[in-house]
């Protein structure tokens, strides 16, 4: 049997797994510097808790575990015949792999709340599963990486996730646009256009402005049954530019007969003004009315993160929600929180060369093994080496010195040490760097100072 | 719909999270410094790869995932209606979660092993999922981590192996003591009282010696067909004390016979003369010829670790195998490896108080919110903190002070800082150690220096 992986699936070596740990340990970090705690929660649901949660065809994707002994006690023998697969598959399945963080971060917080403080802000950096079509870029299984607050409904939350995103991404050295909008502004165009049950029609549209430009998404807003008329009013909003202040204005212009337009304006400028006291360190943010992201969703602010100079799209966002887990029957949580698209910040600090060689690290030392004698003398100094804090080996066997430089080549060693009948006998060892091919002879007790 | 996690399942919060974090970061450090390099698999795994791995008890404790869409369509409707659920699981679930880490790094090794470092040695930490049923101290989705070699035979291995759990144990200042023993010692003796085809009945029984005496081994060797005859010769086996020279020199003699018991000595006096020169930290290594482990899988050397003073059984264990690969067409792949047991080794630590203070980390300051103006103000000193690698955080609103104490109660923070309209006049602000109750009131710029 020739062995395979599920497709979707990938093993990670070394290699991507320095790296990708550095990567995680920044984001830990940051988190922890922000006030944010971790948490874990199991690979697997109770099915009941994932299904109705991310629509019907979220559902179809949820990979579901049989239940193990018996799985068609519970199904009848017509229910069977049927092949009723939405009717039978709760009775064969309790459990279902996670699908995303935030549903069983809710579940938590409703199972909980007594114990945790209020508000809650935690971090999680976890592996997901959606039995999607797998494709370029895209897995059956991944990482994603949330840090929510709920709890509050303070605009400060807002506030420091924003800053959190730029310290992230400023000890990455990775620049990048934060882009940021709110629901209350689009509620309050839609509003003033006459438009307030097209809001997700509109919004869904006009999120592809930077895509596809004016003319498609007025062509797609006809098609969709928006009237001449209000399209006419909508007409200022396709020209807004990136400058904040002259924004600003024309929405205080736009929308000064709509309540929830002004509030959302509000929002915006508290954001805006202090952000602008306190500074960002290399970030830059950006007021963008056509950001609409998952709308049902969101109920105030929306971010949505972009590397600049790298063509990939979005590499992380967020936004307000209200009642998050209210789908667990505790009400008044309001909440925000943002995401960062591991894999995607991975792929761009790789195609900007944004990792050092210290991160994908490699072994310090491999001593050449000439018999069971040296070898002995050999662990001693190897041993010696690790309490100083080094990576070393043995070759486990005698070898041809050709085989043994080889592993250490695989390996990516920085040094070989020769340690013979000859160098024992004079308490001297030879070291070659392996990166330069340079040699020198030192003595055994200065093994550990080596540095050439 | 009130919330639950599945059966066997856990939630893990910051408290856990940061001690394990800990333990874990002990372990990589270590491993990485005996020249192993991380391997990570994924979760699921083709059902062909798993099963047949792990007996047929082992088949039914994993995890099979229902195949997404019309699973039922490689199932014909005489099948249904059979209801053959061992004829019908394969076709409905196409995938499983991994049961344990060792057949999916077999699995790896035999996909990859003409890219790999040969002897290839990496290590593992991930969790696994097993459908027993939960009770006390058992979960259904729990961490294995492990450490093997593929691709040579050499004892420099074993030796290696054992000052690798010397190192993690020591540095973790947790008092162990390694048992080893040899599978040809104990074919061994099961040749020279000629009961080599009952080696396993034997071993079992023999493994059993600690808990239930010699009075109920020998009973249950009688019971499993063992002769009276080949009884009398095991007495010696019975009483070995745990002083080295002594067992050897009675193996020597008990095993003048047998060539495989003669090797399986040399291999042992190999392992402690080496370790004698190299010299444990703070590991005792004993010689222990009633171990025997999951025998059928090892062919030499055999060590499981005991934490001295806990009543908690074995905390890790190990040995060496031959084809491990060969269940996926690659032969003559000999390894080794050892486990060490994550959840016992946490509760071993957390009951021996070996986790310090640090180890559950908390929040440096918290700032208490006074309304907007303060709030930003708090904010400029916020990230200053943040910049000097201190956790701080803002409160998010305004609030009666008592309850932003007990947020900081829940929150364990070190340091409440009050930064009003007075402080901000006066550049100054007032500090507050939570711990001891102390207040002092200290400059602007000079927050990040507060140490009392």
């Amino acid at each position: 049997m020739k062995p395979s992986i599920p497709k979707g699936t990938r093993d990670f070596t070394s290699e991507i797994l320095f790296k990708r740990r550095k990567l995680i340990s920044i984001l830990q970090e940051n988190f922890e510097k922000f006030g944010f705690t971790p948490l874990e929660t199991p690979s697997f649901e109770n099915l009941s808790t994932l299904m109705g949660k991310y629509g019907e065809e979220g559902d179809k994707l949820i990979f579901k575990i049989l239940n193990s002994g018996d799985f068609f006690k519970n199904v009848s023998n017509e229910e069977l015949e049927s092949k009723n697969l939405n009717s039978i598959t709760p009775k064969i399945c309790e459990k279902a792999l996670r699908y995303d963080l935030t549903v069983p971060f809710a579940r938590f917080v409703a199972m909980n709340q007594g114990q945790l403080p209020l508000p809650y802000k935690r971090y999680q950096i976890q592996p997901v599963w959606r039995a999607d079509r797998p494709q370029k870029g895209r897995f059956r299984e991944f990482f994603q990486c949330d840090a929510d607050v709920v709890g509050s409904e303070s605009l400060q939350l807002e506030l420091d996730l924003i800053l959190l995103y730029d310290a992230v991404f400023s000890q990455l050295n990775l620049p990048v646009e934060i882009h940021i909008n709110n629901r209350k502004i689009l509620a309050g165009i839609a509003e003033v256009a006459n438009i307030e049950n097209q809001l997700i029609d509109f919004t869904v549209a006009l999120d592809k402005l930077d895509k596809i430009g004016k003319e498609k998404v007025i062509e797609e807003m006809i098609t969709k049954g928006i009237s001449e008329n209000s399209i006419e009013k909508l007409k200022p909003v396709f020209d807004f530019s990136s400058d904040y202040n002259e924004s600003i204005n024309k929405l205080k212009e736009l929308l000064q007969t709509s309540e929830q337009g002004k509030k959302g304006i509000e929002e915006l400028e508290f954001i805006f003004n202090s952000i602008n006291e306190i500074g960002l360190n290399s970030t830059e943010l950006n007021l963008n009315i056509t950001l609409a992201r998952g709308l049902n969703y969101y109920t105030g602010s929306i971010f949505e993160v972009k590397a600049k100079n790298v063509e990939i799209g979005s590499i992380g966002g967020g936004g307000r929600y209200d009642n998050l887990t209210e789908m667990f029957g505790v009400k008044n949580m309001s909440g925000v929180g943002i995401s960062f698209g591991l894999d995607r910040i991975f792929l761009v600090l790789e195609e900007l060369k944004l990792f050092s060689d210290s991160d994908s690290e490699n072994i310090d030392f491999i001593f050449a093994n000439y018999g069971e004698k040296e070898a002995l003398e050999a662990m001693k100094l190897i041993q010696n080496l690790r309490k100083k804090g080094k990576k070393a080996e043995l070759y486990p066997q005698k070898a041809k010195l050709d085989k043994q430089f080889k592993y250490a080549d695989k390996k990516n060693a920085t040094y070989m040490v020769f340690l013979g009948k000859d160098e024992i006998e004079t308490n001297t060892v030879k070291v070659k760097n392996l990166k330069t091919g340079e040699q020198v002879e030192t003595s055994l007790h200065k093994l550990d100072e080596v540095n050439f």
